[in-house]
């Protein structure tokens, strides 16, 4: 598949599952935002689970290029990551909450599903090392605390996913906000940053 | 209802819920754990919605028993409310697992569910205020330092949210493990408790 055919379907099922969610999703809904036909998305992609995790892994790219910024400070780097993971990057905030409920929808799948398992695993598992990665930079660099980075970073995963549920599963736009500060006041500048 | 009633069936409702999950579970099958009939279930609730519904306020009431217990030391009192979170309390961990399994397909539902929003809500608001009391009684007591205690709840509970979605969604136990050790020694112990 062309780069550009690759790019621009996985933009329309970006969209489409923003707009409908996941169980209402079809193949024809993205066929239509893509405009293209159906049999070009299935002559690529067999079901919509397959175009599914395609994305997240698409997703999980753009990530990795983003985060790839290595001069900038280390603090400002973490806490510009944290603020991406609640809040969106160039995305605005209705739409980065339609993206986590439909996500929301897919892990709930993944203990019956293996594949959409195996991807959010890899996911996971790469945010996981990006931000271990930032805070080991700091401790090398004097500007945070000699702690523990692995388990730091899956600290601040597990918040801002926690938050990120909360928000989209009861509404509560204060949810990303107060963990937003929690994050930043009292993990990063008030535990973290080295005196 | 007769209180006994009630309890063997929020206990059934709860064991089937873990078994079967939320899609797949029947009001049959919940009649046939209680060893009652379904038209006895019906009579009492109209609908599966209804009897979860019912639960989640029957397990607040249970966690609210529990947790009243304001002669303990504070910093041991959370811990043990994190503990409590993360493994489950008298319940084994792969039961613990079952139902929190469950309850995301019931989370991701919310989103489209006013009812279940509404109680998830309501447990939600209880829970993080009963963490936010044992907070503030620590900073009363000199235990804990001057802290946001309402800020420090939500991240407590977010982090263990979180924790506990990855746990179901990817079967990683050291997930929760990961959480309880970034929790207790670095958020209570390193940064909460008083010098």
């Amino acid at each position: 598949m062309v780069e550009e055919t690759r790019e621009r379907i996985m933009e329309a099922t970006y969209r489409t599952l923003c707009e409908y969610g996941y169980a209402s999703l079809t193949m024809q809904d993205i066929a239509d935002e893509c405009d293209c036909s159906k049999s070009l998305l299935h002559y690529h992609f067999d079901t919509k689970e397959d175009l599914l995790v395609a994305l997240l892994a698409h997703l999980l790219e753009r990530f990795e290029e983003r985060a790839d910024t290595t001069d900038a400070d280390p603090r400002d780097q973490l806490v510009g990551l944290v603020e991406g993971f609640l809040f969106g990057d160039e995305r605005n905030r209705s739409e980065h909450r339609a993206f986590h409920t439909a996500l929301l929808e897919l892990r709930a799948q993944a203990p019956h599903n293996e594949t959409f398992r195996d991807q959010l695993a890899e996911n996971d598992a790469q945010v996981h090392a990006t931000v271990t990665a930032v805070i080991e930079r700091g401790i090398d660099a004097g500007r945070f605390r000699n702690v523990d980075a692995p388990r730091t970073a899956a600290h601040l995963l597990a918040a801002v996913q926690g938050a990120r549920i909360r928000w989209v599963t009861l509404g509560h736009d204060t949810a990303v906000d107060t963990i937003h500060e929690a994050l930043v006041s009292d993990v990063i500048d008030g535990w973290l940053v080295a005196e």
